[in-house]
């Protein structure tokens, strides 16, 4: 084990300073600290005494060093919308926040427009602009993308509802730019497709959550634009018709099924109630539904014509119950935004119980009626609401509360409704975060579902790259 | 530094001999030990007092305990294809090879058959042909397939020609089983598609050519078959039109275009010549051909439709002066066998110099021109064969001797015909090895071709996984 952290001097405060510059150093009693201290659900909130806002890798750099020098926690910061305590700081006070807002170049873009180079402070919005602004699409994509922060992204390889076609944030990326926990950098920038001089570095730092470097620039693959996208929207009676349905699409459409998301009816409910201009594209209730895309790269109406027949033929089949196929872009965005606003407008139902899991596709019906079982067990009433990455096996099993309970009261419910929950997912084989990352949050169950021998590999690299732990310690590991 | 790695003494080739059973431990004086002390090539050869052939996974972990303890090297073998020396032994008689031929189960195959469990002694053609009995498709494909095996193409993370729309090795693995240097097993097969619980320990192993850990099984991804492929072969006049159909035809297809093979003049002839029954297509000759798969998701004849459009296209363009699409797949093969046969018919040109190399695709034209410079500066005469996947940027840059050279003067050239060569390659910020690994081969070059950081980082890496360096050593570091 590393000595323990120290609490940040003076000294090393007005050094640190002078790093940055005084307009980007936040002392204790900067009110402009306030953003970085919680993050938006209010479920973590720490103290600092200082919040450094770097212009560029060589700042990062030397902060690092400082830090490492003076065995100072740093909490890397992106666009601080991490669902599990990892980019907020401790409540001792004694960890320095470094927000990587300020690295917001696009440095460069390839001449055949495969990849771009871009730093760790532009939000996933604008590199998807960006991108687009090349005839090019990066196809990461999540609700929370005009926030986040691609540096955080990366640092948590982040998922989405890109991943069906096009995997999660590992697989776009091609080279990184790492300052280490020392201060040294890692040019590691490459835009090659194929390279085997060595071992993996890039994806040991891509989902190390900050704890092994700190991520400053990346070079993304960017793919090209599908020339088509039909829009398809569901209705069916049993998850395993949302089984069928997506074994059905995968078989017809192949790499063309570029999302496959399912919500339940609950999930329509709340979000035509309380979503202005929401509507339920269906006459009748169902109890699930599926939103999927089917991609072209030529724009001869194949995709359209493909999903109008796989809905034809899962109707024949008794898999669907109803179903329409968007006929404008206007349509189209109306669907999805029943899916996006999922989370949005599920806080209308009052509190919430989280989590963010995964088991194999087959198992998905399986997992989510089991679960429907622990939670009543856990507490009679609460109201699941499973949607999200069907695709990927992924979903985000929350809980509402009961309709007349104690909010409050629910909440202190969460430990063992966790326990209940990730409890069956390990019985399947499962993962208790397959896209949120671990942070604070999980750290401690981490240690319960991974082997000795992996948690000790995962100690000797976090030893090897980050000799002092003063890289986002407590997080992970 | 490790202390140095002793020589095993009698007593530790007894103790290694009983955990295999004397049918699996071949010492010094066995003539069965020919067949894992020199490479197909004869490049390498070295000298071993024991090889052992375990037959479980637990053999492995008991060996690597034993040598461990003892300080002595251990060499991992699978198929003994490798290019670059990784796999032989060296020529002190130290090393003790360890051959992972004997684990051949296929340990399963999930119940939606997106993932089968394997181990690490099949054959790539095994493996594809497992997948095939499961109605699937394991895209990873290259011409030694009959005899690499799957625990090697991970560990050196091997390309082919599937990896335009698929990747490498890398990109086609979910979980794997490594025995680590001090005999301990991790237990990583998973078969989830997502799961960000903790750092990326899977992508370390693979590469690692045998330096970091032994890989046992894997948890290997499995994709739908296409239900057609369309094969094209163009004849270009410039490699500048190899470049432009490559981009029209990625416009055009997307993710449907599965391979995007370039082989020059030279090539086919060398090939129609020595390869019984081979054709040239054409009843002209052209400097540059190009080989192309269009696949399908659905049988209705989309692919060779797209096929033909594009060399329709491509010819009224003037970028194509000769095209043929398959109309059979018996056609499709002996295509295919212009391609594949490429390596072995080079024979008949003499003596060859050949380097694995890869550059951002828009710049293969300039490297092949300028590659050409360079090579007649150093060898006057010589006849350069440039071809591969130029669809992932990756060149087999062989050169063959000049026609009435002596082949031993020729070969004397390698060093500076390599370096000359990949100067040029990091120069474009190109790899000096696009899929073959380093290996002993190219140990001391990425000393020099990498940053002071990288080597520091991989050297970290290395001593943390392998703290006595006794697992393939002087490979890669």
């Amino acid at each position: 084990m590393p000595n323990p952290l120290a609490i940040p001097s003076p000294e090393l405060i007005a050094r640190l300073g002078t790093i940055v510059g005084p307009a980007h150093a936040l002392g204790a009693d900067d009110e402009r600290q306030a953003a970085y201290l919680v993050e938006p659900r209010g479920k973590y909130r720490g103290r600092t005494p200082l919040v450094l806002r770097p212009g560029s890798t060589a700042e990062v750099a030397a902060i690092a060093a400082a830090c490492n020098e003076a065995r100072v926690a740093l909490v890397p910061q992106s666009g601080n919308t991490g669902l599990v305590g990892g980019q907020t700081p401790g409540e001792d006070g004694a960890e320095i926040v470094l927000s990587l807002g300020r690295l917001r170049q696009i440095r460069g873009v390839d001449q055949a427009r495969t990849s771009m180079i871009v730093e760790a402070g532009l939000t996933l919005a604008e590199v998807r602009a960006a991108a687009e602004r090349e005839g090019r699409l990066f196809p990461l994509s999540m609700a929370s993308e005009g926030s986040c922060q691609i540096g955080g992204n990366l640092a948590t390889n982040a998922g989405g509802v890109g991943v069906l076609a096009h995997g999660n944030a590992r697989q776009q990326v091609l080279g990184l730019e790492v300052v280490l926990a020392d201060g040294r950098v890692w040019d590691g920038l490459r835009t090659l497709k194929k390279d085997n001089t060595g071992y993996d570095l890039r994806d040991l730092f891509i989902g190390c959550e900050g704890t092994l470097g700190i991520i400053t620039a990346a070079a993304l693959k960017l793919v090209p634009r599908p020339a088509e996208v039909a829009t398809a929207f569901a209705a069916l009676s049993r998850l395993e018709d949302v089984l069928a349905l997506f074994q059905h699409a995968e078989a017809m459409a192949g790499g063309a099924l570029t999302a496959f998301e399912f919500l339940p009816r609950f999930g329509i409910e709340v979000v035509t109630q309380h979503v202005p201009g929401a509507r339920d594209p269906f006459p009748d209730p169902h109890p699930w539904y599926v939103l999927l895309d089917i991609s072209g790269s030529t724009a001869d109406g194949t995709a359209e014509r493909t999903a109008l027949t796989l809905m034809a033929e899962a109707a024949a089949a008794g898999i669907v119950a109803d179903a329409t196929v968007a006929d404008s872009l206007a349509r189209a965005r109306a669907l999805w935004r029943l899916r996006e606003a999922m989370s949005e407008a599920q806080k209308h139902a009052g509190g919430s119980i989280k989590h963010d899991i995964s088991v194999p596709v087959p198992l998905l019906p399986a997992f989510i009626a089991g679960a429907g079982c622990v939670v009543e067990r856990v507490c009679p009433g609460a109201r699941p609401m499973p949607f999200g990455h069907f695709g990927d096996g992924n979903v985000h099993y929350n809980v509402s509360q009961p309709r007349d309970m104690d909010t409050a009261r629910f909440l202190a419910l969460w430990q063992p409704m966790q326990d209940a929950v990730h409890g069956l997912v390990v019985e399947m084989g499962g993962s208790i975060s397959a896209e949120h990352g671990i942070g604070r949050m999980k750290r401690d169950e981490l240690a319960r579902v991974k082997s000795a021998v992996e948690l000790d590999l995962m100690r000797s690299l976090k030893a090897a790259l980050d000799p002092n732990g003063i890289l986002n310690p407590g997080r992970v590991l």
